[in-house]
């Protein structure tokens, strides 16, 4: 026994908690694209309801969450929060390693966080539709079945050759009421304009994106919805790590390092910014960022004003980022195939309170498969690259043989992405590192864009 | 708040309700499919281990659950129990309706609360393969996890046209390290039978557990493993029910009605049993059975003695059976198309201690997408049929005006199972009901055999 920790239902956090408030780096304002001036609230607000523009741009420490939202969380809130037992000894590691485990939600990760609390948001703005873009449609199905809940329609682009290859997605948002199509459309300026161009294109995130946009921009009726990258978005995924400080206290250890992996970066902020908390007030604690070496946004990404999209709709966002250009190997961690990542955890990375690293997609299967043969649930691929983490992590312990407190969010399970682990039990699967070269070339796109500082504490 | 129930670890059952020690009219022995008489222990020792077959045959009330199965139940167990606030407000009814989430667990189902079980029981018989068949999957992955998790081998007989228009179940099994084929198969006389026969064939759940049953025959290593049916099975699913008992409580209410979806009968008789021992004792609470009106065993079929395979190898069964050479139409609820019915359920039946109701495919995606807009998760489509037997008993409290607290057996998520949905949505679906002119034909097929008497309390 002793392996799950389970908080009651009034023991769910109240606040989310922002971690603007205790940065010792403020955060660099995001530009506009055309002027790049500073952008204030109006800019946003063809696409966001202001309510949300307000959180954005907060500094307080703690944002009180509404009972509305509590009561939608609550379906599968707290989460609970395990000890690995059973991977320990298939490592046969001195380590204790714990997981918060985010797949028990509805769509099975933790976007839902804050697509409940943006449906929510929108909602009571009186907005009645929302637009999404989605890749594998992790994002797409957590917002549809979030629309559901607050009576909101819901339409995502997706990206087309998602589209066409991953059905069952895009069912699961038809079975929660919204409606997907595959991106480019004939339903935007911009997705005839491309179809005119290149009837056959595939699509791609940034055209689903500028899509989406431009259909919030468009009617009043409805705004546009982001599952990762902003502000308020990282702050309402800071129930994970608020649960889990309290779930730590009863296991009874508290972790000396703390790991997630990184896409836009929502679910590891969602863990691990309360504990940078600890880290900036002085408590010793390690603090992991794990990406897949095929897209090394943190590990060797410039930090530079860049877009958030790929066509530069968005405002230029202070971030490390591969080039807006940056078009990512097709390997089956979707969630993490994005060019740039959040600035709040591009800031902190800068000031070292956050350590990089990244894995290859071979030995984050074989961490995931030994994990699903020991503790029994098979995680989604982009969960695996904090388990490749965990394994660095654990294995370092038993080399040093001491004991050492791991902590790493369980992100979401695979059940929706097994092709990709078919692919790797068959040898179909090959690692793919980003040459130098390439690296150069995206990154001469942003030459013209001002330069965000990179202030480092000493 | 007070939408979900939840146990604490050391609250778990640690031991498992018997009904035979309970039952008005005691169990009909199974017979030999040769010499029909009554079946030993001495004729089952080829493809059980004797633990397994002594707890087959017990009639003590309570078991004990060995130490290192409820290690392994507790990696998701207790698992919750919800208030359907949503759906009770979807509906507009003044039910109070329950429900119990076995949807949690690893493969999603509450197969594993038995495999588990089997797996641990045979690995103490010294036992080190299990061969298993299986439909849609949803068995054979449950059987591939356990496996994983005692160091077994599991070898699964896939049915070949599930094999090969449902790979995801197959994918998942081999995460956790299982051998799946399809079947018929050139690795038994069985199948290479059938293969010499018919190239072609689709294959069958009948075929497929011949040659599961031949392996474990032929090799002492080897033993069979069944996830439905037998009295040890539905024994290890009581947990569901013992576990209800003690939510309703935290809860303060006690069900008027309790309702499960039957295919063999395992989850329903996992959450019933506990309640139907509570009505033999006296206390008023109905027991509804559902299952598809194009599969009706327990609504329209006889008592018999029926084999529980389709070639006849297994022992003849006293169950109400559609007969062994039935073939139910292609419903999506692919784990409620069996001939027959666990003895201890049909017996109960046959005793009127439980209602059974037959409900059209059409009307169960109905309620199971109302189920998924207002509650969230989205339900197998077996659980499906326990959702129209709550919509029917919830709208039956409506138009009689008064409160009525419902509690069923949600057993398990859909996420495997979108295609259904999609066909659904898309109208592509439609109903069948059996002719009686069908049932009579399959049921001519049992008339040599004995038949079991049909004692009823008056």
């Amino acid at each position: 026994m002793g392996t799950k920790f389970v908080l009651r239902e009034d023991e769910i956090p109240r606040q989310w908690y922002n971690i603007q408030a205790d940065m010792p780096t403020p955060l660099q304002p995001p530009l506009h694209p055309a002027t790049k001036a500073p952008v204030g609230p109006d800019d946003l607000a063809p696409i966001f309801p202001m309510n949300l523009i307000e959180q954005e741009m907060c500094t307080d420490r703690w944002i009180d969450i509404p009972e509305s939202v509590l009561e939608k969380l609550l379906l599968w809130r707290p989460a609970p929060l395990y000890r690995a037992h059973a991977f320990e000894r298939a490592l046969g590691t001195p380590a204790k390693i714990y997981y918060k485990h985010e797949g028990t939600s509805p769509p099975g990760s933790h976007k839902p966080n804050t697509a409940i609390a943006q449906a929510y948001y929108n909602r009571e703005a009186g907005i009645r539709r929302l637009t999404t873009e989605t890749g594998a449609g992790q994002w797409g199905s957590a917002l549809a079945f979030a629309c559901s809940q607050f009576g909101l329609e819901c339409k995502v682009y997706m990206v087309r050759i998602s589209f066409e290859q991953k059905p069952f997605r895009k069912m699961m948002m038809a079975v929660w009421g919204a409606e997907c199509i595959p991106s480019p459309s004939d339903q935007t300026a911009a997705g005839r304009k491309i179809l005119a161009e290149s009837p056959d294109t595939p699509g791609s995130l940034g055209i689903a994106i500028s899509e989406a946009v431009e259909e919030a921009v468009g009617r009043d009726d409805t705004c546009y919805s982001l599952g990762s990258v902003l502000n308020h978005v990282l702050l309402h995924q800071t129930v994970i790590g608020l649960e889990a400080q309290k779930q730590m206290k009863l296991a009874g250890d508290e972790p000396d390092v703390v790991i997630g992996c990184v896409g836009g970066g929502s679910n590891f902020a969602g863990l691990a910014f309360p504990y940078v908390r600890d880290r900036i007030h002085g408590r010793e604690v390690r603090i992991v960022a794990t990406e897949p070496k095929a897209c090394p946004t943190l590990t060797r990404a410039k930090f530079s004003y860049d877009y958030g999209d790929t066509v530069g709709m968005t405002p230029l966002m202070p971030m490390h980022s591969l080039g807006h250009g940056f078009v990512p190997e097709p390997i089956h961690a979707g969630g993490l195939r994005y060019h740039g990542v959040a600035p709040l955890i591009s800031q902190l990375v800068n000031d070292q309170l956050i350590e990089p690293r990244a894995y290859h997609q071979l030995e984050c299967y074989e961490a995931s498969v030994l994990w699903a043969r020991s503790e029994g649930f098979i995680p989604a691929p982009e969960t695996a690259h904090a388990i490749a983490g965990v394994v660095e992590e654990a294995k370092r312990a038993k080399e040093e043989g001491r004991e050492r407190v791991i902590l790493f969010n369980w992100s979401g399970h695979g059940l929706m992405d097994l092709v990709g682990y078919d692919k790797y039990l068959s040898g179909q699967l090959s690692d793919f590192e980003l040459p130098d070269a390439d690296l150069e070339r995206f990154a001469a796109s942003m030459t013209n864009f001002p330069k965000p500082q990179e202030r480092r504490r000493s």
